[in-house]
């Protein structure tokens, strides 16, 4: 009977969402325990709370025994209490998941360099509002029950490290983000403008120096510019991984969508 | 007879532009002589000319025996040539100011970290389109000329390192950064929400520990987000400050408007 505490450590989502999810579990998961915190319904400004309560209700499904917790929105703010969160977590023993994408990264790195939790790149429950979301939350829940078809398909047998691009390149070379050597690193992004993402890669590709490669989830809701910028997102992170060094491995089946597949940190 | 070389390692300026430019020059510094590059106005996509055109042009410039080569505009791209432009300019032995700001601050730290230029943080041919840019460019012309008065009023005798924040997290980490230890840090933002200045402010505090302190330029235009984030700029800067034992310093007068003053990297 497994059981999924839910928290919000960047930004909240709404009662009616986290009721969609209630029900599509209960309808289709009749197995899973899902938790939500109080706090993920909580707002301080741009925040689901301020950061103690986050940082509480993270600390609180961290304690709770839950087999996962899963972090019901990303947004921005989860880098806001992830030192507090590696100072009081690390290096313990249990055998949980820490499961979201986006900004949610922050912790998700942390987990997996402080061995906190086994970290876990994937739909949240925010995304229940997206068109197909509930798929995308199926797969979650899927996932939690023990049905591994959520995958996604271009892991193989190689270490991955799944990121949102703008998360990755605040945590390099910051104490939160594992040792990439020899791992596939995964990125995706959503609303930067190319420029942005160029601007990106250039400074993940300076830190990543000894990956075993690069793949390339979707780079959506690109914002018009004043002009074209010339080239596209493939270009782009095929350049940057040509002038670095770093293999280029295609594109991966992950991004801010309904679509977006599932990558554990480490070997699936 | 200060001769001024000009180039656009980013994107271009107009001809218009650089005509009301040369003819301030003309009017009130004659002692000056100002050389644009054709490369200012050339256009491919997003930048001023293709990457190996703008390196180009940097180089002849670099070369050219000018007192100062003064960066046209910013805008994103120059981090795109400054390797192979530390490659072919590295400790070479110039008495030269590399003038500039915004993304020009690739060139600024590559040229100081490598001993190409002596790196001045200041306005640009571009500001003439400003409200009030007439003065920002006098500025600059009249620092060329020998007077400074233009330089920003709170040096105090520490060395200094100025930069766009999002400029400075971009470099972090990276073999283009000088050494800051034991300098005072003043960055400056254009066009971002409150939620990615504080993002960059987790970056950039996460590196930059040992540094003397940090002063706050302007944080200017910062778009409306859905909601309000909740503190302002000087809030952000104070919490990451003493989120990470980095001594917070005050204001600056330097920002993406007419008022911006001129820093130099290390000793005024």
């Amino acid at each position: 009977m497994p059981r999924i505490a839910i928290c919000a450590p960047a930004t909240p989502i709404t009662r009616e969402q986290a009721d969609r999810v209630l029900a599509l579990a209960a309808a289709e998961f009749p197995q899973l325990t899902l938790e939500f915190d109080p706090q993920c319904f909580a707002a301080d400004g741009h925040f689901a709370g301020p950061d103690e309560m986050r940082l509480a209700a993270l600390l609180d499904c961290a304690a709770s025994g839950a087999d996962a917790v899963w972090f019901a929105k990303g947004g921005y703010g989860s880098n806001r209490i992830v030192a507090d969160a590696v100072e009081r977590l690390a290096g313990r023993e249990v055998n949980q998941q820490w499961f979201g994408y986006s900004d949610c990264g922050y912790l998700l790195a942390a987990a997996e360099r402080y061995g906190i939790a086994r970290a876990v790149h994937g739909p949240m429950p925010v995304d229940i509002r997206r068109e197909g979301g509930e798929q995308a939350v199926r797969r979650a829940l899927a996932w939690f029950a023990g049905d591994r078809s959520g995958l996604e398909g271009g892991l193989d047998g190689q270490p991955a490290a799944p990121f949102n691009l703008t998360t990755l390149a605040m945590l390099c070379g910051t104490r939160f983000l594992p040792d990439l050597t020899n791992r596939v690193v995964i990125v995706e992004e959503v609303a930067e403008h190319l420029y942005a993402i160029d601007r990106l890669f250039f400074h993940v590709t300076e830190h990543l120096r000894g990956i075993a490669g690069l793949r390339l989830g979707r780079i959506s809701d690109v914002p018009e510019n004043d002009r074209p910028f010339g080239s596209d997102a493939e270009h782009i992170a095929r350049d940057w991984c040509a002038r670095s060094g770093i293999p280029y491995l295609g594109r991966a089946d992950i991004g801010h969508d309904a679509a977006n597949r599932i990558v554990p940190f480490g070997l699936a």
